[in-house]
């Protein structure tokens, strides 16, 4: 490993340290404004972090390394340990009671837009804190378009190289330079975000409650000001609305770009999105269904709650408007295995995602038709395309990986005494950025502040795998990978 | 589908049946020497089922077709078809009050060797009907060790192909004739049985008890004579003796074959061995550890206890010797997860299977180290084997697909009604053919007897899935099979 590339990384890191510091001043503001002490917590925190990132970005300047693979690596995994750890500082600093291992599993869960939480109080909460968790999500979500739209791809990561914007647009060329496609997605992030705001806000959300809920809606993170999550509202426009926003955030932001910046709309072929709203809506009505037959729900209550509550865990978002794991063992088990599915590539959404569901399926197809036929030759389709080998296999190598690590960390979980339903549930929950599990303690009536901390340290290591797509993380532990 | 494919299927199921027809005369005459009446039903039935099948053998006579994949898929389906549905006649018609599905479900579980049983009173059940299921498991675990050596890897189905007698012996050609190496493995699977058998007796079971145990053991089938299964021996001895009997029969029949009938030990270099072996070691210290450690027991009697029945979960006997779902949630999910894992191939044993994991992990190595260096060349590893690429993907389909089925049948089981721990568990013991599940109704101390009927008919499919290695029957559901 050359020592240009570390500087580099560190460089690159320093300087998104800067940007985060600067953020530490709207809770800063807002906290003043409300006249909550926290301001000063932020604001010095603000300045620490603001001085040591600039001196850090001054120590480690010098001419930029060309962009490899190797050092594609490095980056992502440097720049999500430094966002999580600066983070949870002030976190860790505000007016919380938190140890260092809650604050640091609340910051990972922000920026990994999982949104488990530690905290509870959170509806007498300051503003400050409260407004940092979801900016928090809102730039991890940021991070994460912008690594599923152009740095996995590049790096070969999980099939994603099939979605590389070269492979799909070169006979267009519809954008001639990266800047103008990052522009476009900012401006679609952002005007999304705004509309979701608007929105809540008209159906009868605070101000406050709106912004904070826009950001992690979109996010699709799933941090709420209130303990009771949506419940708390008890308004079914909002939980429509949401419904619609966690659900158009679960869909390639290519999709949205593409509109906006040259009124296209052939992304909206992606065969992705297709199989995402169907096995959304399939689980959803289910769901409403066995809940509406069998609990004697009224069926269009019994579809809201049902329709929100599944595309909160599908666009592994995690907000809840119901305690659903008393609906009966169907509901807790359909909620269990969503938990692991996911949205799709592009997105904010974590999971295993629709496109590799739909990639195995494709393969299974055409593998037993060459079990008949072993001389035939059969591609593996993905809407017109040809999915090469490289990318099935990277697509199997991604799914049996987070399979092994769910398994391996329900059994840490068993080991440090959780029983089977949190056991079983944490990890999977965290790997999929989701945010709530199963069972009383993590279900979503509960929360993670009764967690231990060496179970929070590997829900936080798990949340981190399963954002940056497990292999990119992987990728730093091989002695081939520091070697020159 | 060629209609002398399907005929030649059915008259090879046929002469099957004349042989299952005369075992039936076993059961009759320990019946009819114990006085009990069942002897009539097995005896009515050996005569029916024999003339029945004379009858459709001589139908269907006709010249033998070139055995081609195609063929081998249907008769592989037929055979095991014919096997479930005429085991389960005299269970039906026995002195038993099982409805039809659970005297399908308790032949099902014979023949794909799983040990899950619908009967309760087994102490006081008439011999008769006792060592029909002990027959039929036998049969089974010999029809299981075919499949896996001679049909499998011929059909390419799970990456057995790796295991292929022409590819791993070309070069000394130790058996110039099929014949001769099924010769010796009937000859080792008897050898060993009786040893089994032998050891029992002398470690202080009776002698029927001996006979059936044997029988179940060598099948790593689990089903048991007594309703507390090995807890009713209170004996070490005999508790040990299952370990390493179970332990032996999970290992590729290849070995013993090879050195009965060459001398040769060479297959004891398969790394699959090494991998099951150590899987085994590290599961079964960690829960006699913790069981020391946290329920206080005497670490002797916690060593004992702990590799007997995890060798037999990770054997997929099913045999238990305590109800270890009470030792704590760390070994509730260990065992949970042992269900998945599985023997080695070429052996009695189901599962995922350690020479899959052993692939994975090799997959896994030479993927990251690519990601680093996309140009170089890798070759996958099996000890001093490449793996090929169809092989590997043969391996991830399997996997992917065991997941999948797994995962539906989980949610399919909720739908029924089952708890959480029912609902995991039980499509999971039935796809890796192993017995118990975890939970109160179907855990180690609990049976299948309150089982609903669709239940049983889902989980007898599962056993057949899991037990013909899943895809060998998905194939027949594409139309492309029955095409011309």
């Amino acid at each position: 490993m050359n020592a240009t590339l570390i500087r580099s990384a560190i460089h690159i890191a320093a300087i998104s340290g800067q940007y985060l510091a600067t953020a530490m001043f709207i809770p800063a503001m807002l906290d003043l404004y409300h006249g909550h002490d926290d301001w000063r917590v932020f604001a010095l925190c603000g300045f620490m972090v603001g001085g040591f990132s600039l001196a850090a970005a001054m120590a480690t300047r010098a001419p930029n390394p060309t962009f490899n693979k190797r050092f594609g690596f490095l980056l992502v995994n440097v720049l999500w340990a430094v966002f999580s750890l600066v983070g949870a500082i002030p976190i860790y600093f505000a007016d919380t009671d938190l140890t260092f291992a809650q604050a640091l599993f609340e910051s990972v869960s922000a920026v990994t837009t999982t949104g488990s939480t530690v905290l509870v109080g959170l509806d007498s909460a300051p503003p400050g804190l409260l407004i940092w968790r979801s900016l928090l999500c809102w730039l991890g979500g940021i991070g994460i378009v912008a690594l599923g739209l152009f740095v996995l791809p590049f790096l070969r990561v999980g099939g994603m190289s099939f979605f590389k914007m070269e492979s799909s647009d070169t006979n267009e060329k519809p954008f001639a330079r990266l800047a103008s496609y990052t522009r476009a997605f900012l401006a679609v992030y952002f005007g999304i975000t705004l509309a979701c705001a608007i929105a809540y806000d008209i159906a009868g959300m605070s101000r406050l409650d709106a912004i904070n809920h826009a950001m992690t809606t979109v996010a699709t993170a799933g941090f709420s000001t209130h303990d009771a999550s949506f419940a708390y509202f008890d308004n079914v426009a909002i939980l429509w609305i949401s419904t619609v926003f966690m659900a158009l955030c679960s869909l390639p932001f290519s999709i949205l770009i593409l509109f906006v910046a040259r009124g296209r709309l052939d992304a909206l072929k992606d065969p992705q999105i297709g199989v995402f709203l169907m096995y959304l809506a399939a689980f959803a009505l289910a769901v409403a269904l066995y809940d509406h037959f069998m609990n004697a729900s009224d069926f269009p209550t019994a579809l809201t709650q049902s329709f929100f509550n599944i595309t909160s865990i599908l666009s592994t978002t995690g907000y809840s408007s119901a305690d659903y794991t008393t609906w009966g063992p169907f509901v807790v088990l359909v909620v269990f295995f969503a938990t692991f599915a996911g949205g799709c590539s592009g997105s904010t959404a974590g999971g295993i995602k629709a496109y590799r569901f739909l990639i195995l399926y494709n393969v299974l197809r055409t593998g037993l038709k060459r079990l008949v036929y072993p001389n035939a030759v059969y591609s593996v389709r993905y809407g017109s395309k040809t999915i090469d080998a490289d990318t099935q296999r990277a697509v199997f190598l991604f799914f049996s990986t987070y399979m092994m690590l769910w398994a391996f960390g329900s059994v840490a979980m068993g080991a440090l005494g959780y029983d089977v339903a949190t056991a079983i549930s944490a990890p999977i929950t965290a790997l999929s950025n989701v945010g709530p599990g199963i069972g009383p303690i993590i279900g979503p009536a509960g929360n993670f502040s009764t967690i231990s901390e060496p179970a929070l340290y590997l829900l936080s290591l798990l949340m981190l795998l399963g954002r940056l797509e497990i292999l990119s993380v992987l990728v730093l532990l091989m002695p081939t990978y520091w070697r020159n």
